[in-house]
């Protein structure tokens, strides 16, 4: 790394722009009537993959104040190319992740706002519009914002898995997990407390806020967890694929983050078998 | 019926300082460290079923507001015995359902207080403190309210099952759905738009308010879903248990929501298989 920490702070607090930004968009189109196209619908597949106004205008506000602020940054979205840019910094924006829980009008889709440098994650914002909940991590630590007031964000600290509250998105949508996986998936299930479901991003949000203890997901892309690297561990968790390399390090997109190393430890062995 | 309108209106006033009063018990515990019971720990039975203090103290501090006021009244709550009281009607109280979701620090838990006369529903109301958004529906009317302003709720009015957003709460949950219930939902699964999942009674309020359009659910007890009822028929639904019978009217505590009487009819139908 070859930057300071006072330019990682103001980039942190342009974060905090970009994010106010996009809640302009995505917030005021929340329960208003979901307008949904059907992205893989001229396409040969047949699964389902909506994308709103929301997804898009939101993405094209955050996209144009960094090209107008920092025009030598690159940017990677889901809705739209990738820009590459002359600098290190690398933006990576998911506007509305979660967009099948903004479609049922559930408060648990988020905003996305992540910052590499040099590939590597160094800045992760998550925001919720609706509860007006706002998570950034950088340096090390995560701040947790909510109605003005704010305060450090930390994991459980949870090592034991009979105790974990566990979550994972859309167990029983085709395609999510495989056999294998859904068996790893059922094992750690059996072996813990209580799970939720269909929380998307909002998931390690509560994880890093130490409400609940291991998340894990399948077809993520990059989009989709660049931004929570930073929050996950920078709230004292640990995130892995589900081999414990780095994230990105399969082809099926799995992603699990739990709220300690030892927890950590004791999923990994039970999705090895 | 022998109760006058304006009756009715004045136990709506009172029903919102009902969910007042709950507030201050829920919401303060909500995100705190959860101290969780196992109800059935002590049983021969090997199911989870947590109770937290916010539970107990939430139904705790409403039934000492009814038996103040209204001390002929009769209580029903998921936490303490059944009182018996000595006019038609009767408070059911559900001070958090959603225990789950409360543990795992989700915004979709919610306190559930129904009035019934003669046994019948007449009144009910759904609060989310997080949120801060409550429903209250009674008279033939929804009214949802969040941070002090107030509109009419109501449901979708979609009829086209194909664009339908579904909800369940507990799918991959032992003895949630029978091999036949888990069937007869992988139907409505395959023929609807989307799900959602772990939304517990929110799911309904999301219905009452056009979010969502079927919920389908099993296991529910009386003070479960009694607070629903007018909600969901208010706001334009229908609510009946799977073979279209009156909620309570099986075993299973099977109940369905829809937000038109057309997608009600669909759905019946591909549940009969």
């Amino acid at each position: 790394m070859s930057f300071l920490p006072d330019e990682l702070a103001d980039l942190g607090t342009f974060a905090h722009k970009l994010a106010d930004a996009a809640r302009a968009e995505t917030l005021t189109r929340f329960r208003q009537g979901v307008s949904i196209v059907n992205k893989l619908e001229q396409s040969a597949s047949n699964e389902f993959d909506p994308v709103t106004d929301a997804d898009r205008e939101g993405e094209r506000v955050v996209r144009a104040l960094i090209e107008t602020v920092f025009p030598d940054h690159g940017v990677l979205g889901e809705e739209f190319e990738e820009r590459k840019g002359a600098s290190p910094w690398r933006w990576v924006l998911d506007p509305v992740d979660g967009t099948r829980a903004f479609m049922c009008g559930t408060p648990t889709w988020t905003t996305l706002i992540g910052l590499e440098y040099e590939d590597e994650p160094v800045l992760g914002l998550i925001d919720q519009p609706f509860t007006d909940e706002r998570w950034i991590g950088f340096g090390g630590g995560v701040e947790y914002r909510r109605a003005g007031e704010t305060r450090p964000a930390q994991t459980s600290g949870l090592g034991d898995l009979s105790q974990a509250r566990i979550s994972t998105t859309d167990p029983l949508e085709a395609g999510y997990f495989t056999q294998d996986e859904a068996a790893a998936y059922a094992r750690i299930a059996a072996a813990s407390c209580v799970a939720r479901f269909s929380m998307d991003a909002y998931a390690y949000a509560l994880l890093a806020l130490g409400e609940i203890d291991i998340v894990l997901e399948t077809c993520l892309k990059h989009h989709d967890y660049a931004a929570l690297i930073p929050i996950v561990e920078g709230a004292g968790g640990v995130v892995t694929n589900w081999r414990g390399e780095k994230p990105g390090a399969d082809d099926r997109g799995e992603i699990i983050a739990a709220a300690t190393p030892k927890l950590h430890e004791a999923a990994l062995a039970l999705i090895a078998g």
